[in-house]
């Protein structure tokens, strides 16, 4: 099963939008053992539109193409579909019902240009947007199937996730085994690979690394019946998750199944942590309350912080971390809470205390820990960094993993 | 000056790598006024790659093409580029020299496959790489040129930087004014835009839109003295810069410059809201305090809402939503607070209070205001959306712009 992708607009070409709807589809297309030959990002230009995506479709065996379906002048892949497929077309009431109802539901009149987005290529399936107003498309076209996509990032997921996805992945395709890992150096885990795999083999894993942690593609020739166990013995509680989760979705569902609560209180990574967590849908089952004290006024009013141990520490110190998770702890009620305190930069940095410097805290009934962190990267890194270092203590604590987390331990307290 | 690029590599386009050479190029290229016309990710194919280049060539005035150049066997950019050129090649002995020299730097031998890299496509002019091991080549191909750098974001970067651009820049390349907006839909602004421009100037101004606001780039020979106030007088308050910086830049900047300071209290939007605005480097000097009360409880512990006030009107409601920004001014002792309650969804809908339906709170000493939104989008979405509606809040509060604020004042608290 070969694909190609097609993403559409100026803006897009010019890098003038965050949106990668390349990058995501090839990723989750990967993932799913279905290969994608090629990514074309391609202007505003009907004609070339229409001519690239018949070459594309003469070429392989679908083709996804994102991105000019909305109802401004500058959406022309409907058009273009349509002059492709001889300027056929047919009018979809589903479509203007669907489009009008979103509209009615937002208080709004639906304004007259996205009357336009019901005319489409005659023999055209229509894939239902649930979360915007232009809908999808599917096109036979000789042996390919193309698909037309909004290029919102997030009604492009919805459609691909809930429609195209599962019609490809019909095919051929070779599954990959994810294996993620946190808390390990890339080059580490390459070494530990080497013991399980000779070079030729190795060559097969893919491997990424970011701040949320390191992940394995192992193609499925590779995954034997005791690979994944000959891998947990390699890289023991390292491992977080033997699928595509995030490490949030692991840390939630640890609190839910243990019926735990969690306060966080937060200075360096501002709100990140909280953020991260309140990203999973459902999280307000086990999450409490966050505290972003940013100040130290506000660290010793919401958290009892003394205020001579944020002089004679400073705020950025093990001391003043611990305190903050002792205090969220106390004021939130939490069965669990995690702090950090430390200089994301690029200014803030001391004599002694330079960028980077970060104390990640982390206080239940029984115990207290703290780990002291130098972190590389810019401001958002560092701070995206702690969030990730919190999660995975909190991680290892609800799993029962002691030994990595006894090092932390905080005795004195 | 038309330029197409093209990026080679398995890993390229299976998202396998955090490389994106194509993104990196074409937003320098836009800003300094050169127009990328395609961007197309190749597999490691040679043949396809000699016909894409040779494509790309006959279509637009310079190719950059990245990756494939180092040592590896998958490495076919020079060996396509040789066969593009009819197989003549000339092995160039600085090349050589310059890769011996590296390695003896770093105490190491010249593995023998890195003196391949020395055979390069005859008539080809070396671009030397101050970064890594493999030079740049540059080509002319009809009355086009072919630039071939390393994959090696750094590498590239640096080559780019020192020999390609500056060779490209010597064109007719014009530099864009942006004007970015918030508050209006983007059919609403292309509307207003035709009262300015006839649809072929019009169509020369490329629009973005996502939840932080719609972005107008406006090329240079449409800009005379007197559009930047005329497009003042279009969008009124609703254009919060002429410049790429972000709505928590402006935001800041207002804070600072008002010496005000700023606390938050977050529901839906769970701490996004105070990441966002810590994420601008010195946020600290004006922003003292975030609560992310999550829970009814902490609603009511942390900002002093009314218990019956809940129960009574629902924690999404805007009796709550005011009375939250209101504590948090209290609570913090800051000069304004804002706040967030909705239903970020996708659960949490109940009869008549549907997902996306949010509220956002500003509270300060003389006044209060609220507003209330039905967002679209996912779950992030919905959450960014919330964020920036309250930014936007803030920031005509900041900027004295009563007249848009009026509407949302809460009058009888």
């Amino acid at each position: 099963m070969k694909v190609e992708i097609i993403t559409i607009g100026n803006e897009v070409l010019r890098s003038e939008t965050r949106e990668n709807n390349g990058e995501y589809l090839s990723r989750i297309l990967t993932g799913s053992g279905i290969e994608p030959v090629r990514i074309t990002v391609l202007p505003d230009d009907q004609d070339l539109i229409t001519e690239e995506m018949g070459k594309a479709a003469g070429r392989c065996d679908a083709v996804i193409v994102t991105g000019g379906l909305g109802p401004t002048v500058d959406d022309l892949t409907r058009q273009a579909a349509i002059a492709l497929f001889g300027g056929q077309t047919e009018l979809k009431d589903e479509i203007t019902e669907s489009i009008e109802k979103r509209f009615r539901e937002l208080g709004l009149q639906t304004p007259e240009s996205y009357r336009d987005l019901a005319r489409i290529p005659a023999g055209a399936r229509v894939l239902p947007n649930s979360v915007g107003a232009a809908p999808g498309l599917a096109l036979k076209y000789g042996r390919s199937e193309i698909y037309l996509l909004p290029g919102v990032p997030a009604e492009m997921h919805s459609i691909f996730q809930s429609f195209v996805l599962p019609e490809l992945s019909g095919g051929d395709g070779e599954k990959k085994t994810v294996i993620q890992i946190f808390g390990l150096m890339e080059t580490s885990v390459e070494e530990r690979l080497s013991r399980l795999f000779d070079e030729r083999l190795k060559a097969q894993i893919s491997i990424t690394a970011d701040p949320a942690g390191i992940k394995l593609y192992l193609p499925a020739r590779l995954v034997k019946d005791d690979t994944i166990d000959s891998l947990r013995k390699l890289f023991g509680s390292h491992i977080f998750s033997i699928a595509s989760e995030k490490m949030e979705d692991v840390v939630i569902d640890l609190l839910k199944n243990s019926g735990s609560t969690l306060s966080v209180a937060e200075s360096f990574t501002g709100g990140l942590l909280a953020s991260t967590l309140i990203s999973v849908p459902g999280a307000s089952e086990s999450f409490l309350e966050g505290f972003v004290t940013y100040s130290n006024e506000s660290k010793e009013e919401r958290l009892g912080v003394d205020h001579r141990l944020i002089g004679r520490c400073g705020a950025v110190s093990e001391e003043v971390c611990v305190s903050m998770a002792q205090g969220a702890l106390k004021a939130a009620g939490s069965d669990i809470a995690l702090s950090t305190t430390g200089i994301a930069g690029p200014g803030g940095a001391t004599a002694g205390k330079s960028v980077g410097l970060c104390y990640i805290g982390m206080a239940a009934q029984d115990s207290v820990y703290c780990r002291r962190m130098q972190f590389p990267g810019d401001r958002y890194t560092v701070r995206l960094r702690g969030v990730y270092v919190g999660l995975d203590m909190l991680r290892l604590r609800l799993s029962g993993e002691k030994e990595r987390l006894s090092k932390y331990i905080v005795t004195d307290r």
